[in-house]
């Protein structure tokens, strides 16, 4: 038997002792030994659940129980979530976790201790909810040269872009009913401005390339901006648009991204829709892999926290490599990034296309009727070489007070 | 350092010999070691190539050289294939296969050996080329009870039905574009008669039930039957057309079949097309997850093939447990298992609907312009039931001398 302590007793906390207890046998099968809950860590007490015995309210309590082998940490943030984690690698436990906040800001140093200790630090559950995509990359794809994980990695924006895809909502609606069925916080802004997706691609960045990432190092841009009319024009043009979190490796250049990138019917991200996440993976050898599933939600996520603690409890004795060492990566600047951009401009086709291809080159050009504009689908450039061309066309505009670029859009479309 | 023998150089195994040389670093830092390939096992000479000097031509050879830890098993069939595995295994090596037919006729018995000498018997490259489907099932899902595996696991079929669907082709139009490609065998029974998918659901629904399956007690039907009108009434109805090998799994209750099956758009494998497979996982606590990705190809395979080979060296002195017992897993009878059926019906539905639901209850009709015939999707019956009613209105049809049930197509649609 193996003892193990969840720190924290929300929605997810919850639903591991859940697990723990509905899949009792598969989960013993798998690790080889029971795993038993000897303490739920939270403020709160919680009488008549089958937990109330469990409960204690001293971090103090699990750090100096020798039985307590596993510590499951689901309470997000990073204070105490730190501490707490740090102690209890330091005294010898193993900790898994699914906070990406923790992870993102901390991975680097805990994942050391927990090699010197002979212990795990293990996180499945911070990215992608309940898809396993941390476990493929140190068990699956460690052969591998990858070159490029893009996901689609939150449920909250996902949700609300489809909506406005689907049913032609603007972003304020989708976002109300997002909040309203509790898919969006009262303060949207990690998810919507794309902060949760950054955390995430950078805790995937750092596995998939073996380096520490600074994800503030990583361009972050929201869909805060994204309208019904961008979606009006994605309809005819046979395409969507989705919020990425993104990293590109070529040797030692990586690019990395947070933004909504419209996309064709034939990328294996489109049919990610409402508050699923999908992975795609791309590696030297393998090609193209993608990975789906439910990117949060109680039991998804505890099930993740689930195969974490099998694998705790199949390793016990020994810590299992991650690959993720304390060499910090270096990420390209953003304006030296490449992309194909769908452009929405003030007045008409027949006017300003002139202008437009003298600037940008060749594109493809979608007008809608009744709109005193039109758009366009550029080549793939450099942001710097965009901004410059963006910049002089709005200069042209502005000389004869007018409205010049209404919405740009990072594009990849064949 | 480990040294590996690879049996068979054709496509899969020349992928290996070429994956170890190119991406060395990314597997010795994975692996912990260096894995050196010693011998090549071909009947074949391949002079002024890098693998020249490491050609034998005699089993023996790797089965008495103790330097050889690890044994690649690339040649396909059963013939050596079997015993060369199973010799490897009683001596003491891992073994580390591509080869659906043999795990699929003698997985069990190989696993046992394996796990008696303390070694392993791999076969991640046996189902969906490089998709990581058999690791994640015994590395990430295993504290899940599995309640479904579906998936599209024949390239060749699935490229032959996309041609179908997207390009309007006869099924032998598509057949013989598939052969000129080398998407196909000359001799492509294996493919579009569902055995290769047979094989390939049998290995998967052991992997997630922990027991041995018969793949012959899998019922199995082929693709030759779809036909291009087929494809005309999904697109009416927005849906397509797959060759599923799929498991249900409800407690004791296992239903397995392969077969075509008529599914719509919000289907995640709905997106799965050309030589692409994708498999669904569904797990009690997860919900539905999928896995994508090139299910054939040589360095894809190959890319399999080396994630086995990366797990050996890792466990080097150990088996690890896979949870594929001897127990014989009942599967139970194909007309007990309830599906929606797509069915042409000869004449109009005018005056014939009233016949199709008394016995079919109520149903969805479509229609073409020029057909003598109109189509219905049923709402959930059991085989048994289904069978028993076509003969019915078969023998309304054949009273008046006329034809009755043109085809029928199992259907997963909302």
């Amino acid at each position: 038997m193996i003892q193990a302590a969840i720190m924290g007793y929300g929605t997810i906390g919850s639903g591991v002792a859940e697990i723990l207890e509905q899949n009792q046998a598969e989960i013993t099968r798998a690790a080889g030994q029971n795993v038993a809950l000897k303490y739920v860590l939270d403020l709160r007490d919680f009488p008549g659940t089958p937990i109330a015995d469990k409960i204690v309210h001293e971090f103090k309590v699990i750090e100096e129980d020798p039985d307590v082998q596993i510590v499951v940490e689901t309470m997000g943030g990073l204070n105490p979530s730190y501490p707490f984690v740090k102690a209890s690698l330091e005294a010898g436990k193993h900790v898994v976790t699914s906070n990406k906040a923790l992870v993102a800001a901390h991975g680097t140093e805990l994942l050391a201790i927990a090699k010197k200790k002979g212990v795990n630090f293990f996180f499945e559950a911070s990215v992608g909810g309940g898809i396993p995509i941390i476990r493929p990359l140190y068990r699956c794809l460690k052969g591998e040269k990858i070159e490029e994980i893009t996901g689609i990695l939150n449920g909250t924006t996902n949700y609300i872009l489809t909506k406005m895809d689907k049913e032609g909502e603007t972003f304020e609606h989708a976002l109300k009913e997002a909040q309203e069925l509790g898919y969006a916080e009262r303060n949207p802004e990690a998810d919507v401005e794309g902060q949760d997706t950054c955390r995430k691609i950078a805790i995937l960045t750092a596995m998939a390339t073996g380096k520490e990432v600074n994800y503030e190092d990583i361009y972050t841009e929201g869909i805060t901006k994204i309208t019904d009319v961008d979606f009006k024009y994605a309809e005819k043009l046979g395409t969507s648009v989705k919020l990425f979190g993104s990293s590109r490796i070529q040797g030692d250049e990586v690019h990395a991204f947070v933004a909504p990138v419209m996309i064709g019917r034939d990328h294996p991200l489109y049919m990610v829709s409402d508050v699923f996440n999908g992975i795609l993976v791309k590696g030297n050898m393998l090609g193209t892999t993608m990975y789906y599933g439910s990117g949060a939600g109680k039991l998804p996520t505890a099930s993740a926290v689930i195969a974490d603690i099998i694998e705790a409890a199949q390793n016990e004795k020994q810590n299992v490599p991650m690959g993720w060492t304390d060499e910090r990566l270096e990420i390209a600047e953003m304006e030296t990034s490449a992309h194909r951009y769908f452009v929405r401009i003030a007045g008409t086709a027949a006017e300003k296309l002139a202008e437009v291809t003298t600037l940008f080159g060749e594109v493809t050009v979608v007008e809608l009727d009744g709109l005193d504009e039109f758009a366009v689908l550029t080549g793939k450039l450099t942001e710097a070489a965009f901004q410059d061309m963006a910049a002089k066309l709005d200069q042209g505009y502005q000389a004869a007070g007018e409205d010049g670029i209404r919405q740009m859009i990072r594009a990849e479309v064949e």
